[in-house]
């Protein structure tokens, strides 16, 4: 945990920015894999973490802002709870790191409620996103379970959306350690891969280098030698000589805070030409954002800036063709680049998802694209401010079915070269991913330098053990 | 998946039991971690793996007895599914491999669902232990959330508990696949730990076997110095010179088979007298119940013979006196056994748990004792048939609270000796497990020999790397 006074401070300015009414906090319960009591690794909710630090399930808080009180609701361990899981802190030790004192058990959780709604208080929560917890505050509130999210409460989101990006010195360390270990096990992964391996074998040991370190995996693993499937779990395949491996890979630490990196190599020990080409026009796409990375900028500029460099790389090399900066601008390199350039990172790896992408990454002048392809998955585009923590990730994916799905509606024909393009149609995909702050004047990489370039990547693929 | 007339023979086997109704089987959803789209690794409901084999989230599935039809309902890939997710098999394919010709959109089964019940069709369906599913099935039947599980099949329950009860051979082959990568984990972590290494360098090595197998761990590690502690996930610890180390772990399949193995070794070379003598007790209970292992003898009779080895052997070196066939009857061996010497194991590691134990474990002629402790965790206590696989587990465990407990209130003062009790009561625990089928005159151990006698971890325990 942090030190108490941060959890103060955080409840304290939440409280003053909503004013008045009670703020209900629900932590998460355990997560059933195929029975009841076999459950999956516990994750406690980050907002939760945030404002109270706590790992432990079944929680509920309440901050009472018209009473002035911060109340966490739980259970002490019975006997039997110490026979089967041993003697842990106690729930009251654990409150009174986080800067509390009072604890009520769970079950005065629902009296409190119904106590200040016949008040007429208003209850702000949050939008859930674990059917327990929407069953929870149904129940608690008495509405409808269908209703739940629709009745979240805005200025509660936009008050934690406000708190939680701008990340505290504390935090910063935190995400520091979290990119570092995220490095190790890119380092690890570029160290072991050998053509014949199964991608399951060194996902594994990726796996194993965030476990090592008391923490967990931020995210399901990527590890592909089919990189230009986006979110791609299979860990089936054989590395062969010749095939371009993406590891998308990131660390949780024990506070929960993650890391997000990305790195593709080649299985054997060099790149291809042809592979050094493509990768070269994504290096180039990533050090233009990087250095585009400012507060006041737009991150929807900085994306802008990405598509362009990677449209003029792909120009360059005969696979688009006319005036790229219109064709960014209406959404032809979607067919290389689907996706965004990067998103908020903090407790969470695509940080406050679950709060809503329009209030993370956009705002009440920028709104969200929804409609064109590419621009509809940039969660972040709003400027940028000090204190931020992001990451810079573009890349170029060749997916078979939608070059062929768009040349059969000659989409875009203006600027793609589609006969060209079908000579790429089984190269796979690269990206390259970071994680930054942004600082008063630019930018700071967490973690530590991690191999990039070409010639860096190709000594780490020729390292033997 | 096994072969289509695996999962044909299944269906209709249940249809023919059942007589008449539909069965609506729910599939899983995926669990978010923190937010909607960070998942949890999938996992099949065990059930639905039974009767259809396929491993894919927001499926349902209908056998309607009446109208002799099998539909699985379930929506296709979108192109935009396929770019972030890469192109799979079909759920056509899919559903065409386990046998079946019909597939619905998910959207259809509401309405499949509604037509029967105004026909007056029961509709039998299983508890859920997910909170998705619970919701999903409120919400298609139109019953209370909170009246879901009560207003689950019982038919249904003893259909299911009586054909998943009984592996067939093919589930033999795949249960033996899974007790030998477990026999691996813990060959790799008797051969590595070393004093002076951290709980979690260990866990994620053994956790990294599994994962190599291209399969997962059928349930959370348990790898501690703290053997006492029976549900124990912490791997925060550094193991000692004269620590006892306890690992329970075990793999799942690709097809969803569980392992479920543990061991306990010196984590220096060789275990020391005293741990030799607790040892050697629960090794000579292992075998007591091993070697009664038969159909028709019950397995409430298995547990009590391990007991009594237990008691006898603690009484040998001073730890309990009297009567101990009494004092087994009377629960007093609970103080150092708190739990059931084994249980059912197959797709779950505790099988179809959320079944309800009743059902799964005891008989309409054998009742579980819910209120003796020790007694009320023992998950198996009806007669024995062939084809059935379980565990055989019995444990030493010297747990501070409980004996301060117990010594406060005297219980037990005529079979325990508190005075020795108290200077075993950092000793921590031992437990030994392997994983049987129950064959035509007795039992076959699954997987493979790993190392059990005291001469045999210590050979391990010297082995260099």
């Amino acid at each position: 945990m942090f030190q108490k006074i941060e959890y103060v401070k955080r409840r304290t300015l939440l409280s003053t920015t909503l004013g008045s009414g009670i703020i209900l906090f629900m932590g998460n319960t355990e997560s059933p894999i195929n029975f009841l009591h076999n459950t999956y690794h516990f994750r406690q909710d980050s907002t939760f973490l945030y404002y109270f630090g706590i790992q432990q399930s079944e929680l509920a808080a309440v901050v009472d802002i018209d009473n002035d009180k911060v109340i966490v609701f739980g259970d002490e361990m019975s006997i039997d709870d110490i026979v089967w899981m041993g003697r842990q802190k106690t729930l009251q030790e654990k409150v009174y790191d986080s800067g509390l004192a009072e604890v009520l058990p769970l079950s005065a959780l629902e009296r409190y409620i119904k106590t200040a709604q016949t008040k007429g208080t208003t209850i702000h929560f949050l939008p859930p996103y674990r059917a327990e917890n929407a069953i929870r505050v149904a129940d608690l509130l008495g509405i409808n379970i269908h209703s739940v999210s629709r009745e979240a409460s805005i200025p509660l989101i936009k008050a934690v959306v406000a708190q939680r990006s701008l990340k505290s010195e504390a935090e910063i360390v935190e995400l520091n350690k979290a990119a570092v270990i995220s490095a190790d096990m890119h380092l690890l992964a570029m160290k072991i891969a050998r053509p014949g391996m199964k991608e399951s074998e060194i996902a594994a040991a990726i796996h194993q280098v965030a476990l090592s370190q008391g923490g967990n995996i931020a995210y399901p693993i990527i590890f592909t030698i089919n990189g230009q499937i986006l979110h791609n779990h299979y860990h089936g395949n054989v590395l062969k000589d010749g095939d371009l491996v993406l590891n998308d890979s990131g660390a949780e630490t024990e506070l929960g805070y993650a890391g997000d990196l990305t790195r593709t190599f080649p299985a054997g020990k060099t790149f291809s030409n042809v592979q050094k080409d493509i990768y070269t026009i994504v290096l180039n796409a990533y050090h233009k954002a990087v250095g585009a990375l400012r507060p006041c900028t737009r991150y929807l500029d900085v994306h802008k800036m990405a598509c362009l460099e990677l449209a003029e790389g792909l120009k360059a090399i005969g696979l688009m063709k006319g005036d790229m900066e219109e064709a960014v601008q209406r959404g032809a390199h979607a067919l290389f680049f689907q996706c965004g350039t990067g998103h908020m990172m903090g407790l969470d790896v695509h940080d406050m998802e679950d709060l809503g992408e329009q209030y993370v990454g956009y705002s009440d002048v920028l709104l969200k694209n929804t409609e064109q392809f590419g621009l509809k998955s940039l969660r972040l585009g709003k400027e940028l401010e000090k204190d931020y923590v992001l990451t810079v990730e573009p890349g170029i994916y060749f997916i078979p079915e939608l070059i062929d799905r768009w040349h059969s509606e000659s989409k875009f024909s203006e600027y793609i070269n589609y006969d060209q393009v079908h000579e790429y149609r089984s190269f796979g995909g690269i990206r390259v991913e970071d994680d930054f702050v942004i600082t008063a004047d630019g930018s700071a990489m967490l973690g530590k330098h991690l191999a990039l370039s070409i010639e860096e990547v190709e000594a780490l693929r020729n390292y033997s053990l």
